[in-house]
This record gives C-alpha cells, structure tokens and sequence, in this order.
C-alpha cells in the first residue's frame, strides 16, 4: 500500500509540470499566454456544459477523465500549435515516449487505464473520443473571437485553414455548436480581409 | 437551440476568470503562486489515480463534476487561504451570491445541476463529497513538504493546526492517504521546530 500510494503521488507531483506548459492561446482577457494544466479544466468544464450537442450518445464520465489525461504528455514533448508548422511524425514519436514515461510512473493497472484513454482519445474512433476532440477546439476559436483575432493573427490563419483544423473535429463530434460558431467565424474572417 | 447555446457559452467565457484567482499556494517548482482554474485540474487527477483510497465507494463521475466546479464560486468571492483568517459567515454568503450569479449565467437545468452538486460537495454529507474533500486538501501539503514549508511558513501553522483543518477532512474521504502522509508531516514539522 505504501509503494503503490508512493507511485500515484510521484506521478501527481510530475503532472505540476503542466502548469509551466504554455500554449498559442491567451485568457479571454488577454493578459497572458494559457498554460496546458488551466485549459485542462477549461474544456472539462465545456464538456460538462455542452454534452447535449454531441453527435452520438456519449458516456461524459469516460470523456471526462479523457479530457483530464489529453495533454499530460505535454510535460515532455510540448505543446504544438495547431495552426503552426508542425511534423506529425516527430510530434507523434515524442507524445508516445511521454507517454511511457509518464504514465509509467504509475502502478501497472493505472498506467494501463490511463495510457488507453490517451490513446482512444488521440485515435477519435469512439463517439467518447470524438466529442472530446471537438470540444478539445472550441476554447481558442471563442477567445480569438473576443479579442480580435488572437493567435489567428500570430499564425496568419484563413477561414479555410479553421475550417479544416476546427470545422472538421467540431462538426464531426457536436454538429449543432459548429452551425452556431461557423457563420461568427466567417463574419470575422470576411470583416477582417482574411477569407 | 441559439439562445441556450448563447448561454451556455457565455457561462464558460464568464470561467476563464478563475485562471486570474490565485491561492496561497505554489508551484511545485516554487516559481508562483497556483490558480484556482489549474487547482481544480490537478485535484480532479488527484481524484482520478486516488479513488482506491476512498473511505467508501463513490461514483468517480460524481467527484470529477464537483471538483470541476468547486472553486467557480472564487471568480466573485475570491481565494479564502484554509489557514488565514477567514469570517466564515461572510464567505459562506458571498460565495452563495456568487454560485447564483454565476451559474445564473446557465439554462435553469444546467444552473440546477451545477448549483447542487456545489451545495453537495460544500455540506460534506454525501460519499462524493467527503471524498472530493479529502482529495481538495492533498495537494498543498506535499507541495509545502517538497518547498521546504510554503504556505506554512507564510500563514505560521502548527502541526496542530494541519491536524484539525486537513487532517480531519483528509482521514474522513481517505484514511489511507492520511495514514501514509501524517508521518511526514509530523516529521517535518518537529524537524523545523514547529511542534
């Protein structure tokens, strides 16, 4: 008993380090960049908000601990922009040696639960995995929205380019907040001069 | 559909707020202060890998739900540092005005759910809830163990103290996890001269 807590505290006391893991987005109120830990709890929050729009029945406990789990491996291979140049392969490579070595700091049966939500997650073949990753999108599109076009402006973003890296995970996993966001999208795009 | 989505998102932009809440406890690489948004993550993960440890069997979908809106209330009441001076009477009515205010901000359905699980988990009565209590109390203490005393040094705290405001609601939810951090707490504490 007193390994196995030894082993679950060790890898708490790693996850910290998601707190120092910055992303391309800021706070709404533009004050800083957002750290990976804090947009973790963000887009728990819109699952639990938003569950109802998605596509397929889903079991929100299953999409929740997803949620919680889907950037940890960021401690290791970090963040990579969604709109950035980004290698596949590497960042592929990278997230799946962190992985190991995080979740392998846990007890075998945890380790074992929380590497294949990880996985389910990244894979989107589930109505779980599905919704979670178009959630996972919703945040920055609505912050950059507020703040006049945000990390559109640093990464020089099209309407196209969104409707391909956002459009496609959003509509595909809840269909009704992407009718409601998309014509807010290309209005902005379109006010704007970049569609 | 419009307007409840106008809603819901309009609830969680009115959340990014509680990234800019600040505790009285740090990082655990000392480098500032925590925010409650990037707590309630790190608890909710705490929850997910300590769950064995419950006093009594909870339904974990539960727990993760309070815990992710546990702390929404300090968007308007603000952090209460667990060992400052708090007027407890003055606390419990703003956070109440803020729980109405800001889950206000919802469809009635969404704001009746939320608003119950909140009450649930702050009267302690149910599994989930003392539980997710214990679970709130856990992080600080290892951070202040690994910081050489942290907050404790701040807010001047005996081990008398950590006994009856963590230790009491840690060894309720999870005995266990009590049972394997009081000996560490009492050694650093007689250590550093504090008990």
């Amino acid at each position: 008993m007193s390994a196995r807590l030894d082993a679950q505290i060790a890898f708490l006391k790693e996850a910290d380090h998601l707190k120092a893991v910055l992303r391309a987005s800021r706070l709404l109120d533009d004050s800083r960049f957002e750290n990976s830990a804090e947009h973790s709890w963000h887009v728990m929050l819109y699952a639990l908000v938003l569950v109802e729009h998605s596509a397929e029945p889903v079991d929100i406990a299953r999409v929740l601990k997803m949620l919680l789990l889907h950037d940890i491996v960021e401690i290791d291979a970090g963040d990579a922009p969604i709109h950035g140049d980004v290698d596949h392969a590497a960042k592929a490579a990278a997230e799946e040696a962190a992985a190991e070595r995080l979740f392998g700091l846990l007890p075998d049966d945890l380790q074992h639960e929380f590497k294949s939500l990880w996985v389910e997650f990244e894979a989107e073949e589930t109505p779980e995995s599905r919704f979670a990753k178009a959630i996972d999108r919703m945040p920055t599109p609505i912050t950059n929205l507020e703040l006049g076009g945000g990390s559109w402006i640093d990464y020089n973003v099209t309407l196209e380019q969104l409707d391909h890296r956002v459009g496609v995970p959003i509509n595909g996993g809840a269909p009704g907040v992407w009718g409601w966001l998309r014509p807010k999208l290309e209005s902005w795009f379109h006010r704007n001069g970049r569609a």
